[in-house]
């Protein structure tokens, strides 16, 4: 069960038909409440998976059908797994559907007729805008709606430079550690905390069986690189990887229901040597993959040479891109430079390609960018990819600060956010130096949930004032339990305060203890509202204070403004 | 003493005369080193206090003279010392010093001279600049130096936006919480940890004692906020307070070392009503407090009343202002509000007047600012305040987060100093739920120290940049022990990284534990480099493997671009 954060509870929105959008409402004290944006799930027994909330939308639709699906090899697991007992295999939830010949499923084609489908007005219904506002920015481009129709688990959502910017946490196994309880764990956990989708970027043992775990548990839109298990199929040889091979991982992914993978078929071998003199090289795990194989062969990048088969076999699942960004910068040194930007307007054209064939596409960025070339990484992709939702990591505003790479990027998180960037994938506190644990994954949700909120108030987004206005409402007068229970992290909060101010009493009290009653500003602040109410105003509010304050404040000037005149009301 | 991070060691610069200037030294694994800036003063014992080093340059000068000074009064240390034994009680470490009559013995007025001080080559010399440089900013008021004739133990800093962006650390006592020890404590700390300048802000007993055992063990220069001592010595009722009282406890002050002084001369009686709207009324403990004087005498603010007078006492001691923004917005809601900009065009006319006494002076700014508003408050700060340098409180960029206003804060803070903020004052978790302690501390100061290094970057300043060059360096060649050294935090950085993989070899092996052996992008960046190297190249230097790389991606494109030829040097 994925516990709601303290002082919240899940509530659901209702709509049209049977449209259920779950929101954490927030019951304040003077009876009011306020409702915030949920991606916790309905909460699932891992074993039992979540119930496929979607199945029936799909269903009606008429235009898929199930098959047999790919036959499974042991290989699946990972290089290991022949050798080992396959014990962890878990069988598939159902068997895998694919659009009908012919038919066009992806949330862009319904789009693009002038559909609104249901994951449509569902994530409408999240957002507070109009389904037609969400129709809109599918057809243009300038939104995805990741959803693959084996995984109708996930709660709709969008993703698109109009709408709140999201969130993705990272989780995965590696050779050197974890299991698969641990990465289910982390799902839920990263979903607790805001995680708008998860990316599954395991390449360890057992790859299959723990994206199916993740996939049957997972509330949010899952995305994956398939290039790292289509790489353990090859033994980890990059001159290896095929074609063949990759295509084959990218239908078993599919048949899974994995909402969107990143592809970096942007890593063209003439821009290998753009790399050459950078102080960081390439450190995309996928762009150094392909970048050896072009090497390798001296031949394209198989992606790239592949990339309209690629299209055909995502639009039948609505499959979405995220074009990779394999040359992107590692330092601050290497940012915005050639071959970063080469790449990018490789991306461009195949954004394009993509979009012919119908299927949804978001381009990944940087990286390590100094807060000074943020601006151009934004303006240039969206010129480049014709305004198709940018998604990026961090970027990082510094490289000195290995252990606090969750702050030095929501720096610059926050930024890229307010210039336009929809998605923003977390960088917890062990980047650059280990494997993030439950901590860790808590720290970078919660750095990344503020520079979204950051960058949503930034860019004026209809709805997100209304929290910090309600927050800081509480604050002014004292309510502190409201407070706790609006903060990003009640319980942290609370403890805090509790640090120092244990007594129950203090949580009512017109004083905090910052400064001890006396010194408290705000209370000053009230005694002055109090005092000019007193007076001569028979109801105190605002308006009728301030009128008085004003009178006051002319008669002080009306009177020459004259200092040390006799004394006035004392309080 | 303060103890050096790990992994470097204090080291010092020398120039003419008797200048030794401090810097950290990190001595990297192949025989170079770097020089990173060094706040945290040569160590001191608190019972002995830190060496006056500018003691003999002030005598030097011969334009100061020592005299009685003011007499000292129980009330000194609070409202509650008259009933106290007064045990803590230290006495001064030397006879208070002044100007001469007639002299002008700040660092503006040397400046204008066209004097270099030797506390202008020393700050110089830290920056890595010229001192004319500085000399030529401070004589604009662009630039200040704070360094109290009376703090002789401060090693020369200058805040201004053409240096490197400085960051304050503010402690203190209350009346709730903290000893004596725990004040000087956490200035050691916050100092190790990279405070430019530290406030006390002292508010609960022992405050005159706090401050002299704080002053005789700071490297850097101190700031207060007065009226929060003057308000101790009329039992905290804000409408008792006179100008006489203030007088004293500044001159009280000002003979104990202080080096700047905030001062909320711009909370006008007319400003107040402009905040009776507000979400958040008025949240600066010093606005709130002058506001309260005001509106119970209706009376102007006695600080802008004898504004000039306070001039002439701070002058003589080369004390420098810090114009308090006491109507800054303590909300999002508030932010760029009628209120706040009616104050800083006051702050605008009292700069001036502090410039005609030849007192130097910085300007506050706030506070909660959403990350789009953040470049309207220092464009305006500088057209209202001729470029006097701009101090600023974060700002947060959120309300939602109270547990992480050092995140919401350091989002606006890398933000503001991009735009020319000269110094940044710090926030930590604890802000707006309770006293910050140790960790608290570091953890403000990191975040801090990180927002300030990102806007150096971003405003190109020399030798900034040079920091994240060598620790990415360090990355790529999987020096490890030099990443870790050349980290702000190299005990965090260390002990993250030995979480995962502990065993020491590691700490050399070309991958690292986020992704295994194979999976390591930067080592197959390196074996991209190696192979290149192998092939045909004989001197394997990143120029002639790019000649190479290029070679053979001409190849490729002068064959056709023909997709699958026969393969070439495998790796």
């Amino acid at each position: 069960m994925n516990v709601p954060r303290s002082g919240r509870r899940k509530v659901y929105r209702h709509a049209d038909g049977d449209l259920r959008v779950p929101a954490q409402e927030v019951a304040l004290s003077d009876g009011s409440s306020i409702l915030l944006y949920d991606t916790s799930g309905p909460g699932s027994e891992p074993v039992d998976g979540l119930p496929p909330l979607r199945a029936a939308w799909i269903l009606a639709r008429g235009d898929t059908e199930t098959y047999e699906g790919r036959s499974a090899s042991r290989r699946d697991d990972g290089r290991g797994a022949p050798l080992r007992e396959a014990e962890s295999v878990r069988p598939p939830a159902r068997p895998p559907r694919r659009a009908r010949n012919g038919a066009a499923v992806t949330q862009l084609a319904y789009a693009r007729r002038g559909e609104v489908s249901q994951e449509m007005a569902f994530a409408a219904l999240r957002e507070g805008v109009e389904a037609e506002v969400v129709r809109e920015e599918l057809a243009a481009g300038r939104a995805i709606l990741p959803a693959n129709v084996n995984h109708p688990e996930s709660e709709p959502m969008v993703i698109g430079s109009r709408f709140l910017v999201k969130v993705n946490a990272n989780i995965g196994n590696s050779s050197v550690t974890s299991s698969i309880a641990e990465e289910v764990e982390k799902l839920t956990w990263a979903t607790r905390w805001g995680a708008d989708t998860v990316m599954d970027l395991s390449t360890g043992a057992d790859i299959h069986t723990t994206r199916e775990w993740i996939l049957r548990n997972a509330p949010v839109p899952i995305g994956t690189v398939p290039i790292y298990q289509a790489l353990e199929k090859v033994d980890g040889r990059a001159e290896s990887l095929t074609w063949d091979v990759y295509r084959d991982t990218v239908i078993e992914q599919c048949e899974q229901g994995v909402d969107y993978m990143t592809v970096h078929a942007g890593v063209l071998l003439r821009y290998v040597p753009l790399t050459v003199g950078r102080t960081t090289g390439i450190v995309s795990r996928g762009g150094s993959i392909m970048a050896a194989w072009c090497l390798a062969h001296h031949e394209e990048n198989f992606l790239y040479a592949n990339f309209e088969e690629l299209c055909e076999i995502l639009a039948r699942y609505d499959v979405a891109f995220s074009l990779g960004d394999g040359l992107r910068p590692g330092s601050i040194a290497d940012a915005n430079d050639e071959a970063q930007f080469a790449e990018l307007r490789t991306l461009g054209e195949l954004t394009e390609v993509a979009w012919a064939h119908g299927v949804q596409t978001m381009v990944e960025g940087p990286g390590h960018v100094p807060l000074h070339k943020i601006r151009e990484n934004v303006e240039l992709q969206v010129e480049t990819c014709k305004g198709a939702p940018f998604y990026t990591l961090g970027p990082l505003t510094t490289d000195v600060a290995p252990g606090y790479d969750h702050i030095t990027s929501a720096i610059g998180a926050a930024t890229i956010g307010m210039f336009g960037t929809a998605m923003l994938c977390y960088v917890t506190p062990k980047e650059h130096l280990g494997l993030p644990d439950r901590d860790d994954v808590k720290a970078g949700m919660i750095a990344y949930k503020i520079a979204a909120h950051a960058a949503d108030l930034a860019k004026g987004h209809p709805g997100a004032k209304e929290w910090d206005d309600a927050l800081s409402a509480a604050r002014f007068e004292f309510r502190w339990e409201d407070q706790f229970n609006l903060s990003l992290d009640p319980d942290t909060a609370r403890s805090f305060h509790d640090e120092t101010l244990p007594a129950e009493p203090a949580k009512t009290a017109h004083f905090c203890s910052m400064c001890g009653p006396k010194f408290c500003s705000m209370r000053i602040s009230h005694d002055l509202r109090a005092a000019a109410g007193a007076a001569n105003v028979e109801v105190a509010d605002a308006a009728s204070i301030e009128v008085h304050l004003r009178e006051k404040a002319a008669e002080f000037l009306a009177g020459g403004a004259h200092l040390y005149q006799p004394v006035g009301d004392k309080p």
